[in-house]
């Protein structure tokens, strides 16, 4: 279960938003057969690569029968895009499947593991769950909640400044943060930022991973900019890969560039609990002046999950890491601390003034490590329910 | 030399401004004769303690003769309050001291163990030497600089919050950060706050160990106070223990209560880099009016060490600690962090507009630890040259 474990790692950036899966076969004795792990989306999953790399290296059916299997989640049972791999096992006779994890895809749910078991297969679930759940958070997100895995990355100085008062912020933390970081990105569909952000820093936020010329798949970034204010101009926009322009109901006569899409995500009305927004500006203003609407967070990340976003990564600004933060919209907190303290300028995230200390976003430790000469601090919200 | 290290923790908050020294005495095979650890000042040293317990153990002469010692500082040579216990050691004919150190004291430096040396007697030296210089750190300061290492201690929110704008701060941090903070303090010959917090907060700022009826030693509270402004019912005033307010040079009609001592240390002149003030006033006003005269640090810190603190623990607000830390003056950061964010509040430290990225405040890590539900960040000074 360890090396299907480290193959399903090969899937990460590779997959989306199909699991990452692998799949290990051994005869009785604990020789390796076969291995693989799930292609890109459209191609064979693990277990039929697997069974695939079984037979080139000359395995004939009667090696197969009474093989061991483990896979790290639990095989498909429905006809996607490819024959269900529940029907490849079954049909290849293997002895015994182990399983990581349940699939919580509806469309399969349980289904996989009865149609092996229908078919004399035993199935043994729980080997390398913890694991398995990990490399799969997003992909369990989407399919318990229907939106992804929300993870924000912050890199900060120890008192907890991301800029110099006049923004000046690059950079805080040393490259070997940012390599880091890319990494991260790679695990996500889509990186989310606001226009504070893309208007400040003019960032591409696409994926550069050394030693990597291009990727597999590129993020889809998305930017809040509920005006449509993003200047065509910006090199998010300029530089290859999709952009998705969520606003508000703004109307625009930007010709924008190719591979740029524009969605209105409105909030009902800007009191709205759910837009998040600092603030919390009443209906009506004294004026009698609408105030301007925002997109709408949770709309925004319902519609991210229908599009098939596993993990969302955040690089945005206090404003827009406020209103996900106020939202309770955040599941991962990723923050990477430089061993210094800038005194003034800008925060983490702009919350308003809060009531009480018990109101604060509150967070659960989930790891800390040295990364070059910055802490790597990862954080989970309490009891994710996937 | 590892249960003499252990012994040596014993003298923590009990031997200071005497370092803390553990001493173990074993014959050939490395049977136990005799332990101990220095005493209260005046008391007895780690090596006579030890020689009296092999002695009440029933180790004669003979049995002590050519025996292995183990000391995690060289023995002292010189005549203080009590005799030099290098001259304990000959006395008694050991055969063979291993020091974790030697004892940087000008009236050691190297001395005892050429005294040893000189009675025929090996020494090892080097065996045990990080920890116990971890142990030592502030006598080791004390020693080289003539100061006290500073240890800052901030207990903050993930985003670097020390409270809530109004000041509410209680409790941002577990019960067992509190504790743990306790602890720390034990270690401290002295903890520096400033006016501010002793006005919002009121603290006592003595030692509340859990299970210590009444500690041995109480850390000498200093407040920098330029204008002599604490109020006679400050709680820091009136608990029981010594308070020692640093002025810069103001008079007051305010009966102290016993116990507290004034002392002006005030700077040559405001502009003096040397006070590490944020804001840096020119020496002269617009209205030709100088500006208030603050505590001189780098002289509160030498004073300190003529009163034999080695180790100074801060808990102070954002202003007093900008000012040691714009000055240079922090030796290690002692961070408690919350998994939680606040958003607006009070920062850690007011270090005034950086010019720039790089003059910020630099350390470099040394630890971190869950402390209950908090995270404890430990960080130093590059190359602290003791
Ligand atoms: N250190 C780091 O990790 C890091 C990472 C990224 C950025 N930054 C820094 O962050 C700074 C920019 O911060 P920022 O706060 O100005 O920008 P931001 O948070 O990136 O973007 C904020 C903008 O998003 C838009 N938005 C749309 N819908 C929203 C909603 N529901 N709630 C809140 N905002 C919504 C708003 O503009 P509209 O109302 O016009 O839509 C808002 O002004 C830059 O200096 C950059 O360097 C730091
Ligand atoms: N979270 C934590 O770990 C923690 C710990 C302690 C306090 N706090 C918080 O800190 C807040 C108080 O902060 P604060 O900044 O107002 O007070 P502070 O830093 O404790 O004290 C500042 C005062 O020290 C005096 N001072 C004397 N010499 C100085 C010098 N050379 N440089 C700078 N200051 C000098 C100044 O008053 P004069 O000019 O009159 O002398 C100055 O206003 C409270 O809300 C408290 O809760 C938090």
């Amino acid at each position: 279960m360890a090396l299907a474990l480290s193959l399903s790692r090969q899937a990460i950036g590779l997959s989306d938003p199909n699991p990452r899966v692998g799949c290990v076969i051994t005869d009785r004795a604990g020789r390796l057969l076969g291995a693989g792990h799930t292609q890109q989306a459209g191609g064979p999953h693990a277990e039929v690569m697997a069974l695939r790399d079984a037979r080139a290296r000359g395995h004939d059916e009667a090696a197969l029968a009474g093989a061991q299997v483990y896979v790290t989640l639990e095989p498909c049972a429905h006809h996607g895009r490819t024959p269900p791999c529940c029907e490849a096992l079954a049909a290849a006779k293997v002895g015994r499947v182990h399983l990581a994890l349940l699939d919580p895809n509806p469309l399969v749910a349980g289904k996989g593991r009865a149609h092996l078991e229908a078919a004399g297969i035993a199935c043994e679930l729980g080997l390398g769950a913890a694991e398995a759940r990990e490399i799969n958070i997003g992909f369990l997100s989407r399919m318990v909640r229907g939106r992804p895995h929300v993870r924000m990355k912050i890199a900060a100085s120890l008192d907890g400044r991301t800029a110099l008062p006049d923004g000046r912020s690059q950079w805080i933390t040393g490259p070997g943060a940012r390599e880091d970081g890319q990494w991260w990105r790679q695990r996500a569909g889509a990186i989310l930022t606001g226009l504070g952000t893309v208007r400040d820093d003019d960032p591409r936020l696409d994926l550069r991973l050394p030693g990597i010329e291009s990727p597999p798949l590129q993020p889809l970034r998305v930017i809040a900019d509920s005006r449509l204010q993003t200047p065509a101009t910006a090199r998010i926009l300029q530089s290859p890969g999709k952009v998705l322009l969520i606003h508000a109901g703004a109307t625009s006569t930007t010709p924008w560039p190719e591979g740029v899409e524009t969605l209105a995500l409105p909030v009902g009305h800007p009191g709205d609990p759910r837009t998040g927004h600092p603030g919390d500006q009443p209906a009506c203003h004294p004026g009698g002046q609408a105030p301007e609407p925002k997109v709408d967070l949770p709309a925004l990340l319902a519609e991210l999950g229908r599009r098939g976003i596993n993990e969302l990564h955040v690089e945005a600004g206090a404003t827009l890491n406020g209103a996900l933060l106020k939202a309770g919209l955040v599941d991962e907190l990723l923050i990477y601390l430089a061993p210094a303290l800038l005194g003034e300028g800008r925060g983490m995230a702009a919350l308003g003034l809060l009531p009480e200390l018990t109101a604060a976003p509150r967070f659960e430790w989930l790891e800390t490590a040295l990364v070059d000469g910055d802490l790597r601090l990862r954080l989970r919200r309490a009891s994710l329910g996937y």
